[in-house]
């Protein structure tokens, strides 16, 4: 089930990239569940990494090898996530790089393994390798719609788009796909995000820019506060629409920045409205604090309340729980009685107290809307932070109490 | 549905106390929904209230009333929360306090208010001014029972019980009643607990020994994370056993605070497992912590993640959602590495990874128990903590999508 309508935009090949799909026959048989990317010589890759202590054997990989040189190929698999596997884990991982390798070149420490799928169990590495010459054959640039389906694993929509900018007066592509049900689900271990563009990037600024685009997508969304043992998020910049490399300090930095950013928070929403069980999409958005960081613990308080979330689902405009959950986020010396709520633009809260002019009926009009936003202002100063989730409904007990029985 | 059984211990009667019930129809007919406690003179009471930002009127007012002077009445009211009623809240609430005092004798801030249910509606005074004269006359010191049903909201069973022990030769009684189905629903603002003994012991004490037999019981429980608007624990020492007052340095605190634990965890593990829709009751148990702290923060990251939550519903050993919730717990250079994981006594993780003599059936097996004990040792260091919860079920999302419906 998805929550509102995931927009298909045009997806734009992006110049130096090359996708290949197999189908290694991992969970599934007869459908893709092997990406290759094949990367032009000279392109910089920047990477944002899971912070979950308990990280998988491709994700320390990935990083040892990203750290080590230039990076010639992504290998994706989707069906196990080859975590919690040890150093037999490892091994696995470094022996599908080292098959990359050999059937397409280059070096194995230049191959970035990503896996997403089951944990605990041990990756099928010869089903791996036995799919790679499917990969290898089918190598093209006009292969992102296929990728953004083979690195599905139980999400219900592929999630793709493309956006373009003029960078020194030239046309820019920037093309990103994504993966995951949320930061949700550890064991189906979960949000991958492969994005390119063919814009000339220092690998300085390659690595601001997705840290700063993440800070606005990925890292504002939750699904059940669950962060994943696998999330990845790559970018790549080939280089090929020519020019001088785009630094912080470079008049086309903002331009890049801004289409990047439209890239992500495309994918992030998808990932949000596409949540397990999800049929509202919720965006819970703060104003008014002392701090960013006070108002990202306020919305993610309220975003990640069981109360407000089944509240949403049930089309309940239960202010109650929203004011509660504002009440126990921890913010020093919160006054309640400042604090106002609009749910859709409807005040339900003023003063810390019912809006004198709200209505249940208007509440419950609002409420029925496939999406809501959840407008709290603090009246403490000028920050905001803002965070995407979805509702906690029946089928969400159902995904994860029946996902491995 | 409860999780396991609570059983029932005989209730004792505590000396200086006397309760009575009354119906005031303020949420269903034809049901007590109106407690009042009569105090001897010279009873000491000790409280403790929620921290939540967003805190109801009769709170502010029993606060306010407990800080100026002695205490003669408590009157608890089911049905209605008087929570986020502003101003108006306040004089309800003051209303039935000077109506206590007209009745029963003493003074309008001699009486402690107490309300739990719902959030958002004026208090219905008028009623509850009506059922007082049946409350005063019911006053006896056997009302304990009839007490812990009349608080009740939602909450599927009575909770209640009584310890003694000796205290210098003397027999002293703790009796403790709680409603609450967890820390939860705000918007039934939820927990209350009353305890009374008769031993003598000082006010100061008396507030230690409460907050100390709080952080093992109401204050290591979840159910879903959110903490009410309402909370409250009131901890009443008639001294009609009598005997020197016992103070923290008496030969008599340990015994005293041995019972008063032993009452508070009784009613708090009730509590747990009468959690709004809970099949399972689930103990966290975190040892070889750098700290308290850290072992807490990882006890309540595998105690409230939802998917951890949901695969016990489900009996599934998914070890890999405990593990990655370990991981994401945030402890500083965490080794996941050297994390073991027990379930009922069953090695399932084992230096992270899976226990090498670990078999599905096993662990299913051992799942399928209505208590859990999830037992983690990071190997860190010789700290410990605990937290109680139960499961995610679909009872939950129905009963909390439902409520208002």
């Amino acid at each position: 089930m998805v929550a509102g309508v995931i927009p298909q935009t045009p997806l734009l090949p992006v110049p130096g990239v090359l996708i290949g799909v197999g189908a290694a026959g991992i969970k599934h048989a007869d459908r893709n569940d092997l990406t290759l990317f094949q990367l032009a010589a000279g392109t910089e890759v920047a990477a944002v990494f899971t912070r979950n202590a308990f990280c998988a054997a491709p994700v320390q990989l990935a990083r040892k090898h990203l750290a080590a040189g230039p990076v010639g190929h992504l290998l994706v698999n989707s069906g196990n996530a080859n975590a919690g596997t040890g150093p037999a884990g490892l091994e696995d991982a470094q022996a599908t790089c080292a098959a990359v390798a050999a059937l397409a070149g280059g070096e194995a420490r230049a191959v970035l393994p990503f896996s997403t799928g089951v944990i605990g169990q041990r990756l099928p590495v010869d089903k791996i390798r036995r799919a790679l010459p499917q990969a290898v054959a089918s190598l093209s640039p006009a292969g992102w719609g296929d990728a953004a389906r083979a690195i599905m694993t139980t999400a219900t929509t592929p999630k793709a788009t493309s956006r373009t900018c003029a960078i020194a007066g030239r046309t820019v592509t920037v093309t990103g796909i994504a993966k995951g049900a949320g930061m949700i689900r550890p064991d189906l271990a979960t949000l991958l995000s492969f994005i390119a563009t063919d814009a000339p990037v220092a690998r300085e600024f390659l690595q601001t820019a997705l840290e700063r685009a993440m800070a606005r997508s990925f890292n504002c969304i939750t699904v059940d506060g669950d962060t994943s043992t696998n999330d990845a998020c790559v970018l790549m910049a080939t280089g090929r629409a020519g020019g001088a490399s785009i630094t912080a300090g470079s008049p086309e930095a903002a331009a890049f920045q801004d289409t990047l950013n439209a890239v992500c928070r495309f994918l992030a929403e998808a990932v949000v409205r596409d949540g397990e069980g999800a049929t509202k999409f919720i965006r819970v958005l703060v104003e008014q604090g002392g701090s960013v960081d006070e108002c990202r613990q306020v919305a993610y308080a309220v975003a990640e309340s069981p109360l407000v979330k089944t509240a949403c689902y049930a089309s309940d405009a239960n202010w109650g729980r929203i004011l509660a959950a504002v009440g126990r986020a921890g913010v020093r010396d919160l006054s309640i009685d400042r604090v106002d709520i609009s749910l859709n633009g409807v005040a339900i809260v003023t003063g810390g107290g019912v809006a004198p002019a709200y209505t249940e009926t208007e509440g419950q009009q609002a409420m029925r809307a496939t999406d809501l936003e959840i407008h709290i202002t603090l009246g403490r100063g000028a920050a905001r932070s803002e965070v995407m989730t979805c509702d906690l409904s029946l089928d969400y007990v159902r995904i994860n109490a029946e996902y491995r029985t």
